[in-house]
């Protein structure tokens, strides 16, 4: 891989609204200002405000200031970046309005690549992808960026998945999952694949069970209605959990090449244990919050939410036992639990390694007599290898005493700023690598799961269950783990 | 094992040199000062100097003004250890001024064990022990504690150990090697035998090759006659570096006791492949210091010290290349040198694990994909796993980095003092604990092995090489590592 990008015509639809402005401008901000936009590079910015150009950009410098870091806002890199960006009014659903995405493209140097950017609500996806086609405009080099969710099940994901390979290659369309870009994340490779003393013990051999645990202190945030029809498992599990899941449970892929790393982590879902009506009281808990506290303030319930709509059996948490039958991980539980209104912002992973087969000191520490690799994916992104040292201290003879050796990444890397996802993936985009990106079907095979679990909740009317604002999620999801003679780890 | 230790009569013999004035009574300050004294606890000071009872304490109490933290001097508790200590005058070659030991003993409260430390010259362990004997103050429960060198070779360490045994239970007898005092000397076992992520792979499957650096600043400090002598084969490997290599290397023990846990470190020495005359060249060098620099001043070599006598072929270095014979090491070489008016005192042991099977990263990063344990002694006792991530920062990729996962036990445990290891081993000698002592098979199963490379050295016609001091020994050290493709570990 090079370093830069390559020199690209990007067009964002949708570039007003909060994802674009609050996070694809700061990113192509950031590449620009690391001279890693190539110089040609320009950016089309569609929206349907009614702006002149000047107003649009002046907008989103406006906009740049409030978001970034004072150390990063350098007045002459923003107006070089700012230079690179032009403004169009265009209604998304007016096909004859497209061509002119054309016209811009064909007055910048040629060679361009040109990216289409879906920063819109993905009810807009299909439309935009139909006008580009008529409009003419794409051929096999032009590539689309589109943002999860792809579909809210297998049918209309497959349905969305069509209607994008009419226009463009696969190899071209980009799926984001942010969750991929963050470093943390890519870490994992680093991690399971450069270093033997984990890549020699990441199996049931050596592993007792994983947990994932991606806890959100805030509600539905004014999407009520949105999140109504989703639900915490579409929303976060089907996507980031299970990207996740992929990456720590994938054999090792041969060499690091998008489609090697994607061939198995499609391994992985297709190994998911079905969670079968059987199953799902043992193995799901699904959540819904009522009122309580965020932060020490009182906050409503989801059901009393200001945008709420009436009575809602849509889950606001989950926790799922996911079983994966394969050699690698045959009897080894990975534990997930993704929930909002939780005590706190935490993504993290736990891997318990397996305790050693004795045990010879103190009969009264045998609790603490296992190894866990504990992966912060935030807050402080960073990593984390408990293990057990002797007690200090002369009066306590040979006693242990669990303690981690740690790596903040920020501290170890002497930054104070690690790069938002976005960088990353824009970055890669403009490279044409699609490693951080989910190939089609990954989105298919994790529907498929999700959708056969959801029709199994139905059949054993498997409701969620309340929990208040500011709480771990319903206590039976600590009865799910305690079952199992486990608890979820918590960083006391 | 209790907390404190059992009520004692200590008799020190030799209480006004340096190892009872810098070592044993500001070690045994600090028990007091822990409360882990018993209160009956009484010590004897020995010396052959003309004091009265309080010139003595008052000698004592300076020299501890002089040695300990200012943290740790409280006047009070000062006062009442001083008041644990009487001193007498003896010749220690003068057998009819022992009964008055007895005497001093049988003044105290009557159930004190009685503990005699040799803080003597080591050619006085003889004549002190028959001096004993005679005077009949010694039974079954009398323990006596011993300072390396027991003996400079088998012979002589057996005929040291054969007068011990006439009058002292190998139960009761305590050879001190200090080195199994340290914090991260002790922490070996657990770091080892509780934590199955190490446990698990702690051989050749998985292991490539250990070093042992013993680095010493210092040179023979005003001890040329004594240490010309011995070299540092005998003062440093047969003892310090054997028991470090016995504690890696030894295969787990089914419990804690100190037998099981020496069985152990006797199997290893029993295992260790004889360096024959063929085998001298490749796996051993001696090397012998010239003048140079010492922290930047110079020095002279040793053969110009002060003290020197002539011409001698003694090594004030030695590197080796030691393979262990058995199922667990077969094929993993344990490096290990030491030497005096090296760069920098350090000692450390770097445990190498072998890379993982297959390499998918960038070709030109390859020679960082291995693991390595890094366990500190001193300075700053702790410990690092080297672990590869992710390397930070949009332009370079999936490129890795190598870096440290650090504990330092003085942070660790958020403390400013790290128990001295003659802290330890005096409590565990009042306790009557024999776990970091050194058993009779022990010291001659070592000898033997050292006898024979001395041998081998001595037919081979094996002399020194000369190195500059203030380097790393002889070029030959590093000559012999790299033939098998390795370098010895530098914290650059």
């Amino acid at each position: 891989m090079g370093s830069g990008g390559q020199a690209c015509d990007l067009v964002i639809f949708g570039a007003m609204g909060d994802l674009a402005l609050k996070k694809l401008f700061p990113a192509l901000y950031q590449l620009h200002r690391a001279d890693l936009l190539s110089g040609d590079s320009r950016i089309l910015a569609l929206a349907r405000r009614d702006y002149g150009p000047d107003e649009a950009r002046r907008h989103i410098r406006e906009s740049l200031a409030g978001q970034l870091h004072e150390s990063s806002l350098e007045p002459e890199l923003l107006d070089g970046f700012l230079a690179r960006v032009s403004y169009l009014k265009l209604d998304f659903t007016d096909a004859p309005g497209y061509p002119v995405l054309g016209d811009w493209h064909r007055q910048g140097p040629g060679t361009n690549t040109l990216v289409f950017y879906y920063a819109t609500p993905p009810g807009l996806y299909g439309r935009i992808t139909a006008n580009l086609c008529s409009a003419g405009i794409c051929d096999d080099h032009t590539r689309v960026v589109v943002e999860k969710p792809i579909g809210h099940d297998l049918a209309s994901s497959r349905e969305l998945n069509d209607q994008l390979a009419r226009v463009f290659l696969e190899e071209n369309i980009f799926r984001i999952d942010h969750y991929l870009g963050k470093e943390t994340v890519q870490n994992l490779i680093a991690l399971r694949f450069a270093n033997n003393l984990f890549a020699s013990q990441w199996d049931q051999n050596h592993i007792s069970h994983v947990e994932i645990t991606v806890a959100e202190s805030v509600g539905v945030e004014g999407r009520w209605s949105y999140f109504n029809s989703a639900g915490q498992l579409r929303d976060m599990v089907q996507s980031h959990l299970l990207q996740l899941l992929c990456l720590l449970a994938m054999d090792p892929p041969s060499d690091l090449s998008p489609d090697s790393i994607r061939d198995e982590k499609v391994k992985v879902l297709k190994a998911l244990s079905p969670l079968t009506p059987e199953r799902i009281s043992s193995h799901l808990v699904r959540g819904q919050y009522t009122a309580g506290t965020a932060e020490g303030i009182p906050v409503p319930g989801y059901l009393e939410e200001e945008d709420a709509e009436g009575p809602s059996h849509t889950e606001t948490f989950i926790a799922l036992k996911v079983e994966i039958e394969n050699w690698r991980w045959a009897g080894v539980p990975f534990y997930i639990r993704t929930g909002k209104r939780l005590p706190e912002k935490r993504s993290e992973v736990i891997v318990h390694f397996k305790p050693a087969p004795h045990y010879i000191f103190d009969p009264d520490q045998k609790h603490l007599a296992n190894n866990k690799l504990i992966i912060r994916l935030q807050p402080d992104e960073g990593m984390a290898l408990q293990i057990l040292t002797k007690d200090q201290g002369l009066s306590r003879g040979m006693r242990l005493r669990q303690g981690p050796l740690e790596l903040t990444f920020a501290e170890a890397f002497e930054t104070d700023r690690i790069p938002d996802a976005y960088e990353r993936l824009l970055l890669e985009v403009m490279k044409g690598n699609q490693y951080l990106f989910v190939r089609r079907d990954e989105v298919e095979f994790a529907w498929r799961w999700v959708d056969q679990l959801l029709a199994n909740c139905e059949e054993c009317g498997a409701h969620p269950k309340r929990y208040a604002a500011g709480t771990w999620g319903p206590v039976a999801s600590i009865a799910m783990i305690t079952r199992d003679n486990r608890s979820w780890y918590e960083d006391a």
